[in-house]
């Protein structure tokens, strides 16, 4: 039996003195030139380029992963590879997890009924079929939107449960366009004055409580955009429990060191994700990419392992 | 040059005499008999679902194809099988446009900046590597959520009409959950005392205004779940220009008569998609899968066209 999310990510912070999450946004135009050399010369454009993604994303685990607790992969990347991505995805899940990390699906998955129940299956869980069960990507958590309401959200939290998963959920984004649905302001029932976010909090409190794990944290996290952290401190007071994925940071303009409420109930509260910073840190600095990825994921691991 | 997407719709709803959308929602626990059948007795148990999976939704295009003008294949149901799931995803699609029908993706994806537009990349698009182009998945439209605002929609809206695609927004869902989020009443601003649906159909409207097609469509369409039909005067009214993609007819208690008003800017205006009232319309009726379905599917079709 698999222990639940929060409690691994609670030990895992813990033991690799690490709250610091690896994005893994691969663009084929964009990758380490040696993962592109070592694609195979024969082949389609999408073999050839899904070769060259998950060598890419390998190396860039063997740079960083040493300082990070977990992976983010960006299903968006890899779906547009087609199978082809798909399978790159499925082969850098196994590789992130042989490492020794968590792996985060950034999917941001949301529907109803049993088509969200589809999409835990297909991320965390399994699928019966006639033939035998299939084995999804067999991620940690995922990244999942709540705008369709608690009904919708309910079978992705059960999924994941069930399968030992975490899921995270939008509650205010890292763009200046969460200002558009995001930041609203309620009218109506008892939590007039509030925001959409606020509301999207509470209901993540609710699917979250109480957290049944030694750590305290719950397997319901919040996404929680490092671009405004003037809301962090409020978000932690209506999510008490709930462990923070914190994008934003580096290319975005968010800093580390205005996070520190996220840290309240431990160190694995707050998880900083951070991608192009690291992954690109090679065309600024002038190092090896591999060399640069290593110290700027370093330097992000020790700013906030800091803060505590 | 590919022609806008609403103008290739507003066209086929006429040469086909059908505003149905087929909805392929296949669950490897609950396909045709004759489709199980057709699986190879080799390989994984993944390969064989989706070999299943795809001789499913080849009957099904073939049996309910003719009374309808697009298939809306459920991305879930084919990722949950992986790599092999989304080659029966592709092939699918591929099948459907063969039989001269358009494919919306029923995805319901949302992400920011670069990440929105891989997205459209992968349904829609294609990706430049340096091996070469790789195309997408092929679709003719695909779903995507609005909860991250204007600026994480801009990059789908952009990517889709590139490839002369379209877009289908969520604006009401049609699960009871659409009333915790959706239905939300805004307090400030020029929009006070709108619900946050009304606020997301706005958004909508000067996403696709001014339409540029000969059939007055936009390419920015809506969902609009049908299981409110007391909203689709006001969806119209706020959005005259969008097509309405309305799921919840049969299996989740809509009702095609409650629809009219979504035919106000001609009949493709309005697009009734239903998913198991047509696959599974064998189990109340006696008659064999296909010939149910196909029944079932002409019954809806008759429905709709009637309305105008």
């Amino acid at each position: 039996m698999t222990a639940p999310f929060a409690d691994r990510l609670a030990d895992l912070v813990e033991a690799r003195s690490s709250q610091i999450v690896l994005g893994l946004d691969p663009d084929p135009a964009r990758l380490w030139p040696d993962a592109v050399a070592q694609a195979p010369s024969e082949g389609s454009p999408a073999h050839r380029a899904a070769a060259a993604v998950r060598a890419h994303c390998a190396a860039l685990i063997d740079a960083a992963g040493p300082a990070c607790v977990a992976v983010k992969p960006q299903l968006a990347c890899f779906e547009r590879l087609g199978a082809e991505g798909w399978a790159a995805l499925a082969a850098t899940v196994a590789y992130a997890r042989a490492q020794g990390l968590l792996v985060i699906a950034d999917a941001k998955r949301g529907d109803i009924s049993v088509s969200a129940a589809a999409y835990a299956q297909a991320l965390v869980g399994s699928t019966p079929t006639p033939f035998g069960d299939v084995a999804g990507l067999g991620a940690d958590a995922f990244t999942a939107n709540p705008l369709l309401g608690i009904d919708a959200l309910e079978p992705i939290v059960g999924g994941a449960r069930a399968a030992g998963a975490g899921v995270f959920v939008l509650v205010r984004t890292s763009n200046p366009g969460a200002a558009d649905v995001e930041d609203l302001v309620i009218a109506d029932g008892d939590g007039a004055g509030e925001t959409v976010w606020e509301r999207l909090a509470a209901i993540v409190a609710d699917l979250g409580a109480p957290p049944s794990t030694t750590s305290g944290l719950s397997d319901i996290g919040a996404v929680v955009g490092a671009t405004a952290p003037e809301h962090v401190a409020r978000m932690r007071e209506l999510m008490p429990h709930a462990p923070f994925l914190l994008p934003g940071i580096g290319a975005q303009g968010g800093r580390v060191e205005d996070l520190a409420p996220a840290f309240a109930p431990g160190r694995a509260g707050g998880l900083v994700s951070a991608s192009r910073s690291i992954a690109s840190a090679h065309e600024s600095g002038g190092a090896p990419p591999a060399a640069a990825a290593r110290a700027e994921a370093e330097r992000l691991r020790e700013a906030a392992w800091s803060l505590i």
